[in-house]
């Protein structure tokens, strides 16, 4: 699919909210029903999730303490109507090892956030027989 | 080198297909000659490669089984007159562990994929005395 | 806060610079006051911090070898009234393994970095009490 650029939105998410909802009432507020979003900062006690195909659903890893918010990537789009932010994140460790997966949730230490709107025709997710919530494929 | 902006391109690449074959075809499908690309997603068996500069060229990593692809992060120029994508990937396990390295393939199990094209002076990779193929540097 | 776009930038750093500086200096120079910063390449002996909240500051961890910059993401804003580049980075080893957090420097073996200028009204980072500097949260 083929966009032209909308806005471009960049800014800090207070300490203490949780970044997944911030970022999805974010688009809503503003009314960005497509585009890409990317950040760093540092998360709380986040969970992330890795797709278990056989179990048709995510297996939810719970990391606790305070994790450098490596790479966050991913895109908004249309899921049952609304604006919906799908994200993957890289987390650091205080040795600097790294987790990530599927952002689930997070707490905002510090959250730097970029996202830029697509206008065009609209990508909406719809329910696969494989438990995922997918857009058409690319024809 | 300084560009203006293109077409955006935000899409869902086909269960079953090589990635990086894949993101090559649709560039020059779509005589995308420069650009940025990003994407999210979930692979198989995905190799990548870590630059050995003694041996001049990649080692091969490669893993099996299903890794949620956390980030993915790279460009297109030209390479022997193509459009050619240059890719690193971070690929995360059913722990939360983070492998990456240079995107050598992967099958897809999910992707979506952004790429932001950029119009102006071309950017063209050359062979190296090292045994990569690189841009000459900014000046 | 919403922006416009500005000049697109593409290219590679000469071998040997040391990447941080590199940016800051390309911004400097280019007046890019506001914008975007991506990667991928390859670098030596890079320092990464790990912030500790008890202490206030940065912890950093010193990794020796090369290694694949498997991502780079971040932001430039302004600072002490110039360009300021704030960026995470992951970092993969010979293994595939992966480390990273916040880049505190690198010396480049391999860079492609893209910068995105934003136009717009500036954000500036201002010392917390924390021991932060950071902008404004969005209202």
């Amino acid at each position: 699919m083929k966009f032209s650029k909308g806005r471009a939105f960049l800014f800090r998410v207070p300490e203490g909210e949780e970044l997944l909802r911030y970022i999805n009432e974010f688009a809503k507020k503003n009314n960005v029903l497509m585009g890409t979003v990317s950040a760093i900062g540092s998360l709380r006690n986040p969970k992330i999730g890795y797709f278990d195909e056989a179990a048709g659903g995510y297996n939810v890893i719970e990391l606790s303490g305070t994790y450098e918010l490596v790479s966050l990537s991913g895109n908004v789009s249309l899921k049952d109507g609304e604006p919906f932010a799908h994200i993957h994140v890289a987390l650091g460790d205080s040795d600097g090892s790294l987790y990530g997966g599927h952002l689930v949730e997070g707490e905002v230490f510090v959250a730097e956030v970029f996202i830029q709107e697509l206008l065009g025709e609209i990508l909406e997710r719809k329910p696969q027989e494989n438990g995922l919530s997918l857009w058409d494929v690319e024809e």
